[in-house]
C-alpha cells in the first residue's frame, strides 16, 4: 500500500522529519511518500496561513494520483475537507488522529501546540469532531513552529513545562504533541512522563493503514460528493 | 502481534464468525485470539445482558496475559472502562471502533443495530465519546442478534431496507453495522448501496494494530489507574 | 410502603451507617430494608469495582421480590439500568438522586467524592443525566472510602478543605456528599457551611417515596423494556 | 409540614382541580394551601402572559409566610427564580418538577401541552435544566388552557391522539401532561397506554415534601441570595 | 426612523447615560427616545428585580405606539420575550445585541458586570442565545450598578482590574461591559487596554437601524404570535 | 463610510445583484464597492469551491485598502477568519451576518439553500457559531448557484415550495436565503408568506455599519493577531 504524507509548508526539513516518524510506525510494505506543496507559507500558524497554504496542498495532491491514502501532515487540518472532496481514498488530517487516538487509550488528554494564535483554530477542530469534550485544554508553548527546527534546549524544557502543568492542573491523562514538527519527541517524552504521548503523524499514518485494510475510502454521497 | 478478541456472549458460532471477520483485515504476522465468555447470556440486547455479561468477560480477559491488544466484540462495548482498568495494553470496543472510522470517511453516518431495547445504550455511548452529533440516527431492525446467526433472506431484507431508509431519509453518508453478528456483510452491502459500510470487528481489529505501532497503551493516570 | 436499600458494596458498617441515614428521612410508615451485596467489592472505587459488583448487586434485588421502590446506595449509581430492566417498581441511584435535589435548591452545585480515579465515571454521569452543566465541579479529596469508616479528624479536616475552596474557587451554591459512607456529615456540614449539603442516601428515600407516591414504577416501554 | 400550591392565574377552578391533585399525593399529615393569584391573566399561554402573572404571584407568596415549601403551579416554571430569592424553603416549578420525575423512570419523555406558541418557553426550560437531551418532543394539542376546564370529549380525543403519536414516531418511553389543567388525568391516561403519566402538580407536591424532609431549603449563596 | 430606549429601572440619571451613548452612535436622521419605567427597583440585580421590573417595563412600551425599533437598556435582557409578543417592530436586549456584536470582530469575549448575584442569569441568558461558547467568562466587579452613577475612583479602578485579568487569566480577545451604567466608558477602555470593548447600548441602537433598514420585524408566527 | 462587498466567485452578474442588494440597504452616506475575485471558481458550491476561491478572495482584498468595513458575500463564509487575520476592520461573512439578524427576530429560524453538498459546510458554520441550536433545519433546493442567475420560474416554483415545508414541517418563524444569489428575493417572499425573509448581504452590509459606527474593528489579540 502507498500512503502520500503531504506536509503543506514548504519546509523541506519539517517533510523529512515528518517522513521519518512516518516510516518508524508503518508496516514494512507500506510505501510512505512524504512531500510538500511547493509554494505557501513556510510554516502554517493561525487562519491566514492555513487559508494560504490550501493552493499548494491541492496541487501537492494532484501530482500524486496513484495512492492508497493519504495523511495531511499540519496539526490544523487544513484542507482536509477539500481533499476529501477531490479524491475517492481514505483522507486525514493529523490533528484529527491524533485526538481519536488519544479517545481511544486515555479519557481525557491535553494538546501541547506552538503560538496561541493557533489554539482556536485546534479548539474549531475539536468542537467540529466532536471531541472537544475530551480534551482537557490546548496550550501554547509560544515557540515559532521554524524554531522547532533548530534544537535549542530551551524548546525542550518548554515543552516539557507545559507537559508537566498539564498533568498538575488540567488532570489530564495523555498529552497530544500539537505540531507535525514535534514528531521525533513522542518515545522520550512518553518515557519520562509516564502517560502516552501521541504523535499526530504516528497515528494518522497507521490508521491510514487500518482504514485502507478496511477497504473503506471517502463517502462519495453528501458532503464529499463530486456533484 | 497478538490482538485477543473477545465475544462477550457465549454464543461460538458468532465467536467464529468474528474471528474470520477479524483475520480478514489483520496484517499477515498479526495474530488473532478470538475467544469468547465461558459464562452469561447467549446475546447482548439491552441494559440488563450487558450488566450480566461482565463477570464472563473479565475472567475471560485474564486467562490472556500476554496480548497485545484487546479488541471487545460487542457493539454496546460493554466492559471496556473495566478492562481498560485491569490491563496496560490499548482496550477498544467495536462500537467505538466502529464510530472514530466513520468520522474519519464521512460527515454522518447512521448505525444499523438489532433490538429497539439496545438503541438507547448506544445513543449513550455516542453521547459519551462525543460523536452523536456525527450520527445522523440509530436505527433498529428489530431482529434479535441470534436470529443473525440463521441465514434468513427476511434478515437480509430488513437490514437493506433499513440501510436504503438511512440514505433516503437521515442523508447519510456511511453505515455502520451494530452488531458482532453483521460482520460478515460489509463488502456486499457497501457495494451494493454505494457508500461505506463499516464493521467494527474490522475497525477494532485494525486500529488496535495502529495503536500497538504506536507503542501506545491505555494511560495509567486517572480514569484507567490502579489505584 | 417497603423500599430496598441496598449497598452493592459487601462492608456491613456502611450499610449501617446508610440505613440509618435513609429511617432518618423516610416517613413513619415507610419500612427502609436497608441491605448489601453477599459477594463483591468491599468498596467501590472506579470503573473496575462498578463492573465487579454488578453479580452480587442483581443478585440482591432478586432476594426482595416485595418492595414498592429501589435505593442503590453507591454513589456511581452503578447497576441502576440494569435494576431498572430487571423490576417494575422505581429504581433510583443516590448519585442521580443527589444531584436532581442539588438543582432544586440551587442554580450551581459542586461534588465532594473519594479517590480521584473515581472523577471520570461520577462527570460521566452527570453529562449523561444532563446536568453536567449545573455542576461547577466535580472534587476528589483521595481519601479512600473504607477510610471514611474509621473517624479520623484527618478524614473530616480534609472534605471541609474542599468544601472551603469548592465555595471560593468553584462559586457553587450547595454542596453534594459523593458518597454512601458520608451520610452522616450533612446535618453538621451544611450548618457550619452555611449552604445546603446534598446526601444521596436522604434523597434518593424521599424521592423513591415521591414516584410511589405518584403511583409511578420505571417505564417498561423502550430503554428498560421486556422485549 | 405546611406547602403552598399557588396557581398563577387567577382561574380559582383551575386552583380547585390543582388543590384535588395535590392532595391526593401529599401526606396524611402534609397540609396543602391551594391558592391562586388575585390579579394577572386568567390563563397563562406565552410569553407575554408568562411576565404578567408575575406580580400577582409575587403578592401571593408574600401573603403566605409561614409555609414549608412553595409549589407553583404553573407548567412554564414562571417565577420559579424570582420567588427562590425570596424566600428561605424550597420552590419547586411543577414543569421542572414533571421533568426530573420523568429521568427518573425512563430514558427519554415526551410533553403533551396546550398551544404552540407556548412550546419555545418549554424548550427554553428543558435545555436551561439540562434535561432537553432527554425530551424526545414537546407537543401541542393547540387546545386553549381555558378549554380544558369544559370537559369537552374533543379535547381528551386530542390529547389521546398525541399521546399515541408520541409513542409511534417518538419513540417515547413516558408522558409529561404539560398543563396544571390536566392534573386530573394522569392515572387515567397511564393506564390506557401502558406507560407512566406524569403530572407536575403531583410531581411537584411530592418533591417538596422530600426536600423538606431533607431538611434543604433554597440557597442563599450566589443566583438567589438576598444581596 | 424613532427608536425607543428604554431602561426598565427608575433612575433617571442612567437613563440620560444610556440617551447619550445612543445618540453617540445613532444616525443623524434616526431619533432616540430614551425613557425608563415609571414604577419598579431603582435597579435591576438578580432575578427579583429582574421580574419585579416587567410590568413598569410593559407599561412603558405601550405608551409608546409609533417607534421603528425598541431596545430594552438593562443587560439581563429583562423582559425581551414579552415585549417581542406584544409589538411588531424589532426588539433587541443591550446584553444580546452586545454579545452579537462581540462574536462578530473576535473569537472568543468576557462580560465585565456589577454584583456576582447577577452573573447566573447573564450566563444563562448566553446558554440560550448559543453564545456560552464564545463566552470565556462572566466576572463581577461586585460594584452595585448605582454606584456606578457617583463617579468613585475606586470604581473605574475595580473595573480596569477585571479587564486586566481577563486578558491575561481568560484569553479574551474582547470585553463586553454588562450593565448599561457602564456605557459611557466604552471608548476609554478600548484605547487603554488596545482590544475592542463593547457598550450594550450602542450595539443595540446600531443593529435595530440595521434591522429597520432591512425591513425585518418581530416574527409573528410561533413564539411571538398573538394567538 | 466606506464598505468592499466581495463577491469570492467570478461570475459577474451576480457581483451586480449583490451590489444592487447592498445598496439598497446602505445609508445615503455609505459608499458600496462591490467587487468579485478575479481567479477561481464561477459559483461556490461544497469544500473544494471554498477552498479554492480563498486565493482570489485574499488577493482582492489586497487591491481595496482604504475601506471601513468587509463583508464576504458568499453565504459559506468562505476566508472570513483569514481576511479577519489580515485586517484591522470588521470583517462579515453573509451567512454569519444572516444567521445573527435571524436569532434576533424570531426564536426560531429555517435556511434554504442551493446543493445538498453544501448544507454540511452550513451546518458546521451554524455549530462553530453557536447558532446550530436556533436553526430548525439547513434546507437544499438543490438548485446550482448560477441556475438562479437565469430567472427559471421553476426556480421560484422550488424555493416557495421549501419556505412553504419549512414553515409546516420545521415550525420555523423565519427563513434566511442561503445563498448570495438570492439576494433579490427577500422582499416578495416575506410579503408572500407572512414572516421574516432574511437576505445575507442586507444583514451583512447594515451590521457592518453597525460596527463601523459601534467604532469596533476585528480584535488584533488571540485568534486573528499578526504575531
Amino acid at each position: 500500500m502507498k500512503i502520500l504524507v503531504i506536509n503543506p509548508n514548504t519546509t523541506t526539513s519539517m517533510t523529512e522529519k515528518i517522513g521519518i516518524a512516518a516510516k518508524a510506525v508503518a508496516r514494512p510494505d507500506t510505501e510512505i511518500v512524504a512531500t510538500n506543496s511547493q509554494d505557501g507559507p513556510a510554516s502554517i500558524q493561525g487562519y491566514l496561513d492555513v487559508a494560504n497554504c490550501i493552493p499548494g496542498l491541492l496541487a501537492e495532491v494532484s501530482r500524486h494520483q496513484d495512492v492508497d491514502a493519504i495523511v495531511i501532515a499540519c496539526f490544523d487540518d487544513t484542507g482536509v475537507d477539500a481533499v476529501r472532496s477531490l479524491v475517492n481514498v481514505p483522507v486525514l488530517g493529523i490533528g484529527e488522529a491524533a485526538y481519536h487516538a488519544a479517545t481511544m487509550i486515555a479519557n481525557k488528554f491535553s494538546v501541547i501546540t506552538t503560538l496561541s494564535r493557533s489554539v482556536p483554530g485546534l479548539e474549531h477542530n475539536l468542537m467540529r469532531y466532536g471531541l472537544a469534550q475530551k480534551c482537557a485544554r490546548v496550550r501554547a508553548t509560544d515557540i515559532p513552529v521554524l524554531k522547532l527546527e533548530e534544537g535549542d534546549p530551551a524548546t525542550m524544557f518548554k515543552i516539557k513545562s507545559e507537559i508537566r502543568d498539564s498533568i498538575e492542573q488540567d488532570n489530564t491523562e495523555a498529552i497530544v504533541l500539537g505540531c507535525a514538527g514535534m514528531a521525533d519527541l513522542m518515545a522520550q517524552l512518553s518515557e519520562e512522563f509516564g502517560l502516552p504521548v501521541i504523535d499526530g503523524v504516528a497515528a494518522g499514518v497507521t490508521f491510514a493503514e487500518a482504514l485502507v485494510n478496511n477497504r473503506l475510502g471517502t463517502s462519495k454521497i453528501g458532503a464529499y460528493s463530486r456533484h
